[in-house]
């Protein structure tokens, strides 16, 4: 075991009291926040309702999640290896998914209580810089409390567990990632079915505007952004941030030694200074529009980090690789300068967060050419819409997945051609990439705040013209920096998961040295199965599984959304047709039912996806090899970062063309070119909130079920005939796990078919 | 040099026969086809229009292409190696280049012919079966032709330069493979922007109906299904043909030795026969669908195939691998009988083709459950259309992809587990695919033929109401036989291209040998360059870009339909405003300015995309090295088998869905169903026709490429640092020339977008 010296202990014990620090603050930011005042008695009644709404779900959610995070829990300690570390894994798999669950729970419980006071601020005169400090503080205490409880989790298993803390933290890191993946898919279906269902009827059907307090989805509506966009975001992003510490912690482990194990804590734990600092220097100067506020934040912060992480690696890292401890020959024989390629390392990531800030802000910004090219074709109608929406999807998705290859390339360049030490630098880019996370988290707390606090006013009628004007402005920004977290989010993922494709083949290594094989030793389909070698056909079948489970994810979470609010525009008609009083103001239409439809609707939409991802890189592994695995990793992270990307800035832009619409262009309001960036922005809702999300943990999700079931897969697969049996029974019972599940989704699809009870409906209509 | 027997060599002889047999049936077909008549003076009339245009944009289009051939080839001679090969090579690329163009510009001459013909036969009582059969007739020569031509091609090169001949194939494959993705590309633009232009200004701005003759562009929408549809996918199958064999006998030659080079010749051989009894039975009985008559001569003939593939391989082949010249120790060990294992492959191919042919019918046939889905979600709007759409398409890449997967882990699986053996394998079972070729383009052409003849009948208002509705019928069957096709065609490229996968590894391995270096040997950044593994992160760099070559490929395409539908609808408009008597039906609009703009634009569009293609790999390749550029061809296989599918299943879907509403349900034609569903189709078109299909030879230009240029990569890798130097600028020039492409369209689409005229135009309106 490696142990640790004095000065790490302290540095390590100094970035635990960072965490705290964090954690100190964000209580400070939830007074200011709460201290806000409330608004008038039409807006409380509201906001309670959508509180009472998302804790219920989140509640119901988390109750259902227990019995799947014990089960796998269980299964954790099934796996090979040294039982100390299983148990110690197994305990902060609870840990980690625990604290997912918890910064969710945070993060809608906060934002269910600032969204009334934003909109109550941005109601007075001149109140719109007040009302973008509120929301952004409100994403503060949230993004705080991430930054706080990760480095928190991970100090303190490095204090505890020194030089196996690795091992311990991959079981933090996979419990995080799969809450965090249930929480995206749960709470997002239930937002878009909301969200969709809310549109059709009330928008489409009746030509009542948006938030209409007649329309029954509009409370639902209200309660799916608190608990998918800010519940699921802040989940998902914490959830980032653990996974990419773990990955540097364990490759920092193999290529620095005790300094690579300290010095992956260094760099988040600067970045949580500076989220401080950044949080505290965004205020709205004058007329200055948020995003402006938002971006000179995000860079002072981010400038700062970069320097104090040069810095740190001066002061603390030695300067040549022959001094550090634990390193491979070929790192000795580098000859560069450890401090120097450190800091490039952390930089690199640094420099990805604020190209992809640019870029997405480009691509989905209100006063960028593509949006505005997407607004401009709602001239000739929804479908040239809908195809210019996807253009920019596509080209958007590219230029990120090229920088952030490019993010790797440069890695690998700075060390020289050696694989452990470009990993570990890849993970080191990825803990750059954290830096800004704190700020990353306001800045995405504020789209989904603005957006309630606009539903909010719209609903009570209680808010000035003026006072809707900033709050529609303030949702623009939003919708932008929605966007723009999703970008950092995956190019975390993508990093991360990079990184963690090293530890998988190093894991493979020490599996078969421990069995005294070695890969390039197999011959015949045992040699086929260990090989890594890319040109091997199996290989390439993984490749194409991979991709084929980001587009099967994506589908199932686009249908699910599809079928609740389908199941929506079916209650929300049968209230205006049982009860035309709704329809004429007198009777409040029941809200509540609309939140159980969700509710139900998403709970049980949530497992498939789920099973899918946790068993189909079992299946993958055990019936075909390691070799094939690591390909359908390669395939998911490739497709994965693509497809996100498309549907989160397609989905960004078509919200943000309707803005524009609506803002008095093209017709503005209630025209033809209106009516063709609402189905625009209806496309896009389960595009960008649903399915496009949800990919950044499940490709995390899916690297760490690899690493994980790593070494049992070489066991049984160098094994006699007996253990070839029980291989192939294993793939086999998964692929059934992960394929009945979608199967049974399609059963249910066909049961429940919102379609069919569409049809019923029409004949009730006829009578 | 291997030597061929002398039974080898007769039986060479017999299948060079064989293809005459298939060009002489071609010709019986086309005269039976010509036979037919010739309907109204109005029907010709337009039938003659169409001609013209078409005529005149292939002609344009070669004429353009000329230059490009030309500068490849003379590329190709720069390539190291064996100058008479070299120059064999460049000679068979301006071949296969000319047999694809040969067989475009065929099938595009015969369809402009058949149109009329099925239209007038449909018109007359009764007329049903003599109209389908005419059609599939029409697509019958083509499909002989293909098949004829491919075989003719293949057996020619083996018979003059026996063993070498594979590296001679390689160009005949490329040329093919290049014009049919060029063909794919502007015929693909060519046609969805006229259909596009078409139904935004007809339907949906002038409420009149499709093919009406008071449109400017339908004249240009029927030639584009002819250029596109026709042309485009004749050429498209012609080159999957031909690239199939090429990697047939590449692997064959490699595995089995002369066996190897002649068997792979005798299976589409057979096809060829097989085809002919396909063609020849295809009858439509009484009043059964134009389907149910397809798929009984197509899994008629795929029977008698296997049957007929077996019995060629008990015959022809030894029973022991012992007994096969040139075959590596590990098949020897292998204790199979290479008869069996064969007929295996050839059955895998056959089989997969079968259940492609029924899973895309199922998705994207009118009368199963997906489509009447999507039909039905026509009820809430344009916005459910296009998301159950995508939602399908997702569903149907992900079965499509991972059956085409299943079918390369069969072969692996008869191959116990030697690569050399499974790679031939899974070309052998590509040849298994290809016997069902000749009946596919025959149902394929029938797609565009019924619907051009459906706009010949409407636009000279000849038809009877009974006529009309027989069209209508044999539209939406060729809307699924279309949908079809491009799985197959798809499911070709995915077996191709992974066969030549291994023939790209044996070149590399080749020129390292002739270096006296291995791949395991080097170190640094060049062992990193020559690394085959997965797990290398420059690797998983490769799989990220192959993927993005695919989405901007495909997302190029469709901006360039967006761009050149804007053209049209403003030159639609301005006839309609300029000449008020072409709305009475006094003026005939002016059909030839809206063919010109579209083949203006189309050939303007055309050179982005095919220089992606073309340099992306060579950039790749050059700049990260042999291992990478087998991850990004890995990467653009599997995004790209899953993009295809997608664009062409929900595209396929949509049409299909567009005929159910049309028939009838949810309100008919002109119902707020039917604007639903026209917009999805409208979004299809360029997903399924433009986008879709021109992925299938990218993915296969893109592997030729990187296999002719493999040696090259090794030589400049493993030299000195004036390699190196070479090395990054040969990269560096090859990003420039394909980013410089994609730079320049998007400054030309800022110069000539169409939204700017649109901006203009409405001035006009306002004043």
């Amino acid at each position: 075991m490696l142990e640790l010296g004095s000065t790490s202990l302290i540095i390590v014990g100094a970035v635990a009291l960072i965490a705290v620090v964090c954690l100190a603050y964000a209580v400070v930011l939830r007074r200011q926040v709460l201290a806000a005042g409330e608004g008038t008695r039409a807006m409380q009644d509201i906001a309670q309702a959508v509180q009472e709404g998302a804790a219920a779900y989140l509640n119901r959610q988390f109750r259902t999640l227990v019995f799947f995070a014990v089960a796998v829990c269980l299964l954790l300690l099934l796996l090979p290896g040294d039982t100390g570390i299983k148990v110690g894994r197994s305990v902060f798999f609870l840990l980690g998914a625990g604290c997912s669950a918890a910064i969710g729970y945070l993060g809608m419980w906060l934002a269910t209580r600032a969204n009334l006071r934003v909109a109550a601020a941005a109601s007075l005169p001149g109140g719109r810089a007040e009302g973008a400090r509120i929301a952004f503080r409100t994403g503060g205490v949230v993004g705080m409390c991430v930054v706080g409880l990760g480095l928190a989790g991970a100090s303190i298993v490095v204090l505890i567990w020194r030089g196996d803390a690795p091992a311990v933290l991959e079981g933090f890191g996979f419990g995080a990632a799969l809450l965090a993946m249930f929480m995206r898919v749960g709470g997002g279906i239930f937002t878009k079915a909301a969200d969709v269902g809310a549109d059709l009827v009330g928008k489409v059907e009746q030509g009542i505007p948006e938030d209409d307090p007649r329309n029954a989805a509009t409370i639902a509506d209200n309660v799916g952004d608190n608990v998918g966009d800010c519940a699921g975001m802040a989940a998902d992003l914490f959830e980032s941030y653990a996974v990419t510490l773990v990955a540097a912690l364990i490759l920092g482990k193999a290529a620095f030694g005790e300094q690579g194990l300290v010095f992956p804590l260094i760099v988040p734990a600067i970045g949580a200074l500076t989220a401080i600092l950044g949080v505290v220097i965004t205020r709205v100067r004058g007329s200055e529009s948020g995003l402006a506020a938002i971006n000179r934040g995000f860079y002072t912060s981010a400038l700062v980090a970069a320097v104090l992480a040069a810095v740190a690696a001066f002061v603390y890292l030695p300067s040549t690789f022959a001094a550090l401890p634990g390193v491979g020959a070929s790192l000795a024989d580098h000859g560069g300068d450890p401090r120097i390629v450190a800091t490039g390392a952390v930089l690199i990531g640094i420099v990805l967060a604020g190209v992809i800030l640019w870029l997405t802000g480009y691509f989905t910004g209100t006063t960028s050419k593509p949006t505005q090219h997407v607004a401009r074709t709602s001239r000739t109608g929804a479908a040239t819409v809908v195809l210019s929406g996807i253009g920019v999807g596509f080209e958007s998705a590219v230029y990120t997945a090229g920088i952030i290859a490019a993010a790797i390339c440069a890695a690998f360049l700075l060390s020289g051609g050696s694989i452990v030490l470009a990993l570990f630098l890849i993970a080191l880019a990825g803990c750059g990439l954290l830096t800004t996370v704190g700020v990353i988290v306001a800045m995405d707390t504020f789209g989904p705040v603005s957006d309630n606090a606009q539903g909010i006013a719209e609903m009570s009628g209680d808010v000035s013209e003026e006072g809707a004007r900033t709050l529609t402005d303030l949702d623009a920004v939003g919708n932008t920096t929605k966007a723009i977290t999703k970008g950092i989010a995956i190019a975390t993922a993508v990093l991360a998961a990079t990184a963690l494709f090293g530890s998988y083949a190093a894991s493979v290594s020490e599996a078969l040295a421990d069995l005294g094989e070695t890969v390039a030793g197999a011959t015949g389909v045992t040699g086929a199965m260990l090989s890594y070698e890319i040109i091997n056909p199996v290989t390439l079948v993984g490749v194409i599984l991979g991709g084929c489970t980001v587009f099967l994810f994506s589908g199932l979470a686009i249908d699910a959304v599809t079928r609740a609010a389908g199941a929506i525009v079916f209650e929300v008609r049968r209230q205006f047709r049982d009860n035309p009083g709704i329809m004429t103001g007198e009777v409040r239409p029941e809200y509540g039912k609309v939140v159980d439809i969700c509710t139900r609707d998403s709970l049980r939409e949530l497992a498939t996806p789920g099973l899918l991802a946790a068993f189909a890189p079992i299946a993958v592994g055990f019936g075909l090899g390691v070799g094939p695995l690591a390909g359908f990793l390669a395939g998911a992270i490739a497709t994965g970062v693509l497809m996100a990307v498309f549907l989160a800035n397609s989905g960004g832009s078509w919200d943000n063309a309707k803005k524009i619409v609506e803002d008095g262009h093209y017709g503005g309001k209630n025209s033809d070119a209106h009516a063709a960036v609402v189905i625009g922005d209806t496309v896009g809702d389960p595009f960008k909130d649903t399915a496009g999300p949800a990919i950044n943990p499940l490709i995390k999700v899916m690297n760490l079920v690899a690493l994980l079931i790593a070494p049992a897969i070489v066991t049984i697969s160098v094994g006699d005939d007996a253990n070839h049996a029980a291989r192939l029974g294993i793939a086999v019972l998964a692929a059934a796990i992960a394929f009945g599940a979608v199967v049974m989704s399609k059963v249910r699809a066909a049961r429940v078919d919102s379609a069919a009870r569409l049809e019923h409906e029409m004949e009730l209509v006829r009578d």
